[in-house]
């Protein structure tokens, strides 16, 4: 018994049936004694239905007019979600953004949640019923309608957890957790019980299909730990039960392992700037004007040229998201003239694969370990980084799935126990 | 030169095309010099997808969820027409309901507008932009959406005029004004160029197909004047003209005329009570218990009955929708026991044929000018009820459209010049 945030995403509630299902995963939580506050997504492709409404119209929307025209397919699902429960004989209410106390910057499109006026949800609580909040959207101080941008429900319910003091805060998707591995390249991938923040922030960024990355920043700065849980999943008043992954801010005792998932990310390109003079202020010439450009660079690595009789020279390589590329190699093509002989190669047949973990910078031998397992496989290792909680290496891009499933078996992350520190 | 209130009906906004026409109109009217605010409805069959939407969910949805679902409509409207604005180069900004003000009571799916508060809108003219507003919605005292109730962004353009004290307003629908008979029926009908709001009231409880009864009261209430025009009309940046007809309070000297327009309402019923002992309180008691069962009578007209030796009788005959028939049979048939030997006939079989005029009651002669045309035709009268302004025969519903034209004709209410008083 306590007060529960749930969120549930646009694909839980793209068709009625599915309405009346998440009114049931809802009602049923409510009849286990706790206050329950739902923050619901826009039922399915309508977000999409109506960006293409807007773009019959213009090919240059305004920011503040598509929010006003966003919010309303969260709008609908509220209503729709409440009609379920009430037809259920569940006491609810439903309440947008701004209605639910959402105050936001000006920044339409990507709005940050500066304060939620929680007021009216806790009135509403207080009269026993059932609060249906839209997410991704809130009001700025002008009175105008604001959206979240990507991701924004999930950012919804973890604020209104954390401005709540919720008990339980949980994410409804159509997956049931995060796995060791992408269960449809590593059959044998488990699901975690639980992850801390930092690990899920590494996995994600690391090529992983788990959530928003914002979300789960916004969590660990507000504190709020949550699940995540399968919408999908058996409904509890049909003895289904509620399983999912926890994310947290330190693993439990119990579940403390040196790795917890593997992950590949396959859009990426590889780029090396060969034979750059070797002193002082090229690096940060090559990388300022990246930079500037709104690349993000990933693996870095600088290492001793083979300059020919022209002085000391050293190689820069780099990757980037594939879809920055073309950017790229412009800003680099730009940079040569300055630095005679120097010259740009890229390579787009490659794939990053890294293993995450809270205990890899801790403990001796898993970098090595990983590359056991490459090496056992006979995969080449192009480009090696490593943080305090991951290494990444890059490979062939044909190799890619071979290399995560090597690497997933070699750290017995499988369907067996996990290692215990 | 001036402020103007112009309203765009859902008909208006059925597609990208027509958002794009509908701005192009309001950007010549603010490039004459005007300020100009624009209340639309929601795109085309909008409503009845979001209606259908809660239906799948549950057969009695709650009124204020409702409210919350088919505010949508209009909103994803303004975003929608102002994005059209922008692609023309005017500035423009949109607002919902309450954000512009609209105050209602609570009385959800069919609120009344208890104030606005226009500051947000005086400050978006003072700026020099179109605000587009949300017809249809409001909010109430506790916060919540609330909408209006058919004809709702009429109702909405009509009280933004009176707040913002305008000098124009204009209701943009799919025809051209108000007619001196529908133009399907009687070929040769004009368009008035100005008709009273009690004429326009009364035509339309006599059947045609005008504006919503409320909106004219609301704008006889507030001594709004406003014209109706036509959409569909060529648009004045390519040499169309803005012609329609004005609603106004009292017609202008030279639009004086005894009548205004004929209008047939074919879908009523005619139930006739026989033999009811004649006393007084038979009748009290008949169209009280009618009256409880909320059906509107509309025509009543009492005669003296053919009783048969039981003591004097009465007959009382009276027309109600026909929708209703079936509820007022129900009433009759439970009253009958209590006056023996009565008995209850009806007929649908029949039509009513009004004539309309500020001139009827105070020109001799007017309803003999009536009589004169159907006899003319041979067309019998089966009722005759009268009021200020009104004078309606009840005829064989298969001569209804023949009875109408020749009214038409006798009054010269055609493309010749009106009878002026």
């Amino acid at each position: 018994m306590g007060l529960v945030v749930q969120k549930f995403g646009g694909s839980s509630v793209a068709t009625a049936e599915k309405y009346r299902r998440v009114a049931r995963r809802i009602a049923w939580k409510k009849r286990q004694g706790n206050d329950v506050v739902v923050v619901v997504s826009a039922p399915g492709d309508m977000t999409d239905d109506l960006i293409e409404r807007a773009r019959s119209i213009t090919d240059r929307p305004s920011a503040r007019e598509m929010d006003v025209l966003l919010a309303t397919g969260e709008q609908i699902s509220i209503a729709l979600l409440t009609m379920a429960l009430h037809e259920l004989g569940v006491d609810a209410v439903s309440l947008t953004g701004p209605q639910a106390g959402f105050q936001t910057d000006d920044h339409h499109r990507a709005a940050r949640i500066v304060n939620i006026d929680t007021a009216r949800i806790r009135r509403e609580l207080a009269a026993g019923r059932v609060v249906i909040v839209a997410g991704f959207q809130g009001m700025d101080d002008h009175g105008d309608i604001t959206t979240l941008g990507r991701g924004g429900s999930d950012a919804s319910a973890i604020a209104l957890a954390a401005y709540l003091s919720a008990d339980q805060c949980q994410i409804f998707t159509d997956v049931d957790g995060v796995y060791s591995a992408d269960p449809r390249i590593v059959p044998t991938a488990r699901r975690l019980d639980e992850i801390s923040y930092d690990e899920v922030l590494e996995l994600a960024a690391a090529g992983a299909q788990v959530m928003q990355l914002r979300s789960v920043e916004l969590a660990k700065q507000y504190g709020v730990e949550f699940e995540v849980l399968s919408s999908l999943a058996p409904l509890p008043d049909e003895g289904g039960e509620e399983r999912g992954t926890k994310v947290v801010a330190k693993l439990s005792p119990n579940n403390h392992r040196i790795v917890s998932g593997v992950a590949v990310d396959s859009k990426v390109a590889h780029i090396t700037l060969l034979g750059l003079p070797d002193r002082p202020g090229v690096a940060y010439r090559a990388f300022k004007a990246l930079g500037d450009a709104r690349i993000n660079l990933d693996m870095i690595v600088q290492s001793a040229g083979t300059g020919c009789g022209n002085g000391p020279t050293a190689d820069i390589s780099f990757t980037c998201a594939r879809d920055d590329l073309e950017t790229a190699l412009e800003v680099c093509n730009r940079l040569l003239p300055e630095f005679p002989g120097a010259r740009v190669v890229y390579d787009t047949d490659v794939a990053k694969v890294s293993i995450v973990g809270s205990g890899v910078a801790s403990n001796y031998g898993v970098a090595a370990r990983m590359f056991e397992a490459l090496a056992e496989k006979d995969i080449n290792i192009e480009l090696i980084t490593g943080s305090e909680i991951k290494i990444s290496c890059l490979v062939r891009a044909s190799r890619a799935m071979e290399a995560v499933r090597a690497v997933h078996d070699k750290f017995e992350l499988g369907d067996v126990a996990p290692i215990v520190q």
